[in-house]
């Protein structure tokens, strides 16, 4: 597993905490504790797998006997029918941890096959897709790595490790050149700046001020074609705002170096795959 | 605020943590400390409102100076360009706290919505709409609130809170009979019993077994009507597996008492509201 | 162990914390840390046996080499001089261990043990013998698991998995009748209400309402046989309040559902059990 | 409070958390959020208070709207019948936090009224009553603190401050004398040795090794009389081991220094106090 | 306050629950809880105030009717004798947060004093003067905030906010080369990339490589000025290794754009405050 | 480790939180995940060493196939070019815990290294040399544990474990006599009593009052010695205030019994050991 092991398990503890409470009063009462049971996830759908590790992991936690094979690895692409892993332990366990096991596979895997749709819908160009910071409460890591095995890049983790200027910063600074010197100050120097723009003039002065990346906030893709010519690669170029499946590949089309969307993490499907007991 | 605010308070404090880091270099470092401004909620779309009080509390963790006005509460129909809450604190913790309080009140406010558009599909029918414990991690409660606040129901919080017998229990006791008597002489009288059925010769043993709950997994509708005959008021009746915008509507009609759907909490899209400051 | 490790785990370490601080000054300043020992379990009266896997697991946690032999399990009847079990590992971590292991198990035995003489005392009638809420603070799911390992049965864990009308409830909407008929508009369909009566015509209105349990509450035997005879099998009855060792028997006699007890759980006697180091 | 808030918080905060889960289904349901009510607390017997700063802290922590007046303090003795707090808040959350203040408040005030019985059984004479470390897990501070406020006194907190020499100790050092030395050599001048012993014999060896304080083990009242003869003013004095309301003050007569018994913590019976609403 | 209040916070609940336990023994039975002091913070050395929110924050978190009057900010020049605060509260109290908010205070002005001394030896030439990674466990943020008060910058955060390739890197990827290739085809566009280098050979091929950052790692200073030449501004260059009071003005007049310093955190002198009461 | 293991690895999960954040984008990303190295830990100055079992439990807790061979105990003394520990697990796991367990190691050897310094230049006296209350927020058992490690002795560990009377509770009481009393009469009897003293009219009283302890709070050698003379026995004594590496062998042979100092902990010089990866 590349996330750290005890920030997984703090995850998994607390889903478990909120699913199991404190007993589970239909197996702990009818099944034997010593009962064991093979079983197996099964892919429902075609698409990219992700948090097989986690799942398992929910297991691993409650059941130290747990055994397991895993035939899909995070990134893998999976079709429907595909069987992604194989595992025994206690019935009683494995009937807890089913729930929370397939809750966090199925968001993490619906992550990362829409991630990879637009991935491929982009082929052939420069773009980059990247996520955003609008992630669900405790599990951004999670969401932020999923991205990563869609074939998705990550945008800032969190506000401490790239900067982002938007109006009201520009504006308690006077201008994006006042803004971006000011900073350039403070900042140390392994922290990029990026500035938001919203018509050209602000692209040629952000670009004149040396920041690092310039956002195209929701311009049209002319706009953003004149944008990109200004900067002339004096900056990194990301488009944002209103980005869809549908017109993804037209804005990548524009030579943007990053397209950035929020709904890769903020509206997420969850991919069906289920647990089968045999 | 329904929900305890001392769980609350987890919640967002672990979303802060994972979005601030230790400091805001955009805002921290280019704003004074000491600015205030104004700032309000505003909804791009129409739909049902939840997470306000969530929302406002993000802020009021940040900032003791922190003042609000409410327009708009949890279960409130929301139009486009409605202004749900206007407020005013520290710039710099307006900034630091927009993210967090934005992913929690787009997520809650998504799901009440898309519940609610189930629920006016059910209009005039017999059946109550409710969640499943098919949730993200930490935030059931978050997410099984908005579900109320969409005109749904909750089905079970936890494995503690209700029976619910599938195949592997009802092995374990060879059958749905023994499973029921098993249970009901360890269970406490506050515990309900569900058993899952998948033909009607379950139904039929489920019922005469003295299931208070009796789920008609994945049946048709014909099925589900034939089954409710058979049942004939010894049990509620739950509609379960597959159901969609599409075909609740006929789903309700068979005169079942519940639908239960997992996208509600599992595949939720954000509700799109801004912050806008002044 | 039913209850789940991570639960049981977090409570053990509170406690560990608590008792160790930092160094074992004694043990760790005079000892060996190789130093290896042998101990066993020993039962200073007869009883019920509650929390031996906890017990065994305080050690796990200190000592990765810990090994065991268990000869009781939870539930079992032992008696005074019984070996309960036998246990090697370091014996500095023995020592450190010895004090929060018996705190937990004697105060898991005490509740069984005391559950236990309630059940017996009721057999051959109908009544279920019940917890309540009044439980100590962070460990109501361990108080409530003892309970049914003497042989009673759970009422409901908490505020939100059953509801419980009381007078301020009830007076919030005019009526038995109108709250009832209010919370089952609101309520989901694994739910319960139970009712808390104080006089027949209560009774009486609770059972027409549609009460699921109706609380008999501080009532005489004769009082509670009349209820019951009102009642009529439309409801579940429990008994509360008052209630002892010496009344439980004719209590049960009226023929009542349920009699619950708070006293199980907040007035427990610790059961004797030793840890010897051989 | 003397008791640290913030460590009283968390332990309210996990009582709160278990018997609330997410929403108190009665109350929340039926009852106005704004609604507003007064209730009391009265004493349903005779003993000492203890613990009304925690039981009023459950309600400030759900309500920051709460008020209230307090008529009696910790360690003052109660009346049957008396009025002991008048409050008020929001009707909703008194109800969620009535069943987690009355728990605590009733089971510190066990200790405080059970401790204090026994101190006035010792009145006259030389003996200190004093708890041990047989506590409940996550609570001990609370209990230690309802000690003091019954007019008992604490023994060691845990085990790094003071040390306790039992047989395991001794053996492995050879000897008492060579145990108190190395001891001595190793320990902050902070912190004292007790000694425990079974007979005269170690009674006399524990007092040449210059133990501060010698633990007389399950010793009859003769054999301890003597024990105090030969240890002579060279160290304190605990009896411990069997001691009972009934022979308390028999033990108190021999002229030992220190009583402890583990019985105040570990056998608790819940003082009744109701509350009340108006 | 620019470190978000419940970070630091956390810091400090834990810090004084080391240093408390549960009551005070000196402070709680001596003096009346009711007792209210004045007391101040004085300067007993030349240096840069850092953490002065942060330790009025302690006494704060212990008492709510807590005042204070600040006249020095983090960042400010403080010479000996400077009233630093004043303050009142509940004396017992005072007394318990004294120990915690010194060892707060003191740690964090130690820090911003020594980082200012660095900072003034490299006026006037290029030098930024960074932390490292090299802190003390839980309190990183509370270290680099210290760091920016006393004139330095941050370096990188964690492991996830800039990439920094030593051998062991480099190795997997054959060469500086291929590894940045690598590297640079899977980071997000808002990280920069950091190369290791220890000979003029390795800085070559860093700085044609694309490096954004290349450290000079423990180089003399006639190699780091041929470095630079070579670098010729491709990349940023940053001396680390073996840098100390004694050479750092030798080392900033290299020409080098960042000197990173481990000592600025991890070998730490206290900055000298006391705490006084009236 | 006789530190308990659940309370190190509490600290080392927040310094790896700290560190790491999600991914390690250097070695994740570059490194196969299945790659396995050697490492080993080399002194590189001569000292004491502590926090070994602290810096392997790092490894063990990030790579469950972690395997050690330790060459050094906690207090060892170590020579510049000593192999510390020998040990291989999986390159990335390596990689991402080497700064935190680094961290720690050089951190506790640091202050084993300073105590024994300190230690070896009272040899021959009679005075013990401890630590104070001025540590680290959440390290703080981890630091006095390296004091001991280092030959020091550890005083008080918190506010709870031995009283020390200042100015303020003494004038709260009228007199260092009444302060003496008033404490004795509720102090537990494993509870010693230290008093603070300024000058010899101080000590005079406290020896009388029959303070266990008596603190000589910045007092010349002159004073002191005089001090030790009126006491004459009826105390342990300590010298605390501005003591130095320079000025102790002379504080030292006064005859005091203790010498406490506070730099010890609060200004701590990092012991440079590295990590070399084969």
């Amino acid at each position: 597993m590349i996330l750290p092991a005890f920030y997984v398990d703090d995850i998994i503890k607390r889903a478990l905490a909120e699913d199991i409470n404190y007993v589970d009063i239909s197996a702990d009462y009818l099944i034997d504790e010593k009962q064991r049971n093979h079983a197996y996830f099964i892919a429902k759908a075609d698409g990219v797998l992700c948090g097989i590790d986690v799942a398992m992991r929910v297991f691993e936690l409650l059941d130290p006997s747990f055994e397991k094979k895993v035939y899909c690895r995070d990134g893998d692409k999976i079709k429907k029918g595909d069987i992604i892993a194989d595992f025994s332990g206690r019935t009683t366990l494995l009937l807890k941890g089913e729930r929370t096991a397939l809750n966090l596979l199925q968001h993490m895997s619906g992550i990362a096959t829409a991630t990879n749709e637009i991935v491929k819908l982009c082929e052939g160009t420069n773009a980059q897709i990247t996520d955003t910071r609008k992630t669900l409460p405790s599990i951004r890591a999670l969401q932020k790595y999923a991205v990563t095995c869609g074939g998705g890049k990550n945008h800032r983790f969190n506000l401490s490790d790239c900067a982002m200027l938007k109006d009201n910063h520009i504006d308690a600074c006077g201008s994006i050149t006042g803004a971006v010197e000011k900073l350039r100050s403070k900042l140390g120097h392994t922290t990029k700046i990026e500035v938001e723009t919203r018509d050209l003039k602000e692209v040629k002065e952000a670009a004149e001020a040396g920041a690092d990346i310039i956002m195209l906030d929701n311009m049209d893709c002319d706009t953003m074609r004149e944008a990109i010519k200004i900067i002339d690669g004096r900056a990194r170029t990301e488009a944002s705002g209103g980005i869809t499946k549908e017109n993804v590949r037209e804005v990548a089309e524009t030579g943007v170096d990053i397209i950035s969307l929020g709904a890769l993490t903020h509206s997420v499907k969850a991919f069906d795959i289920s647990m089968k007991m045999k």
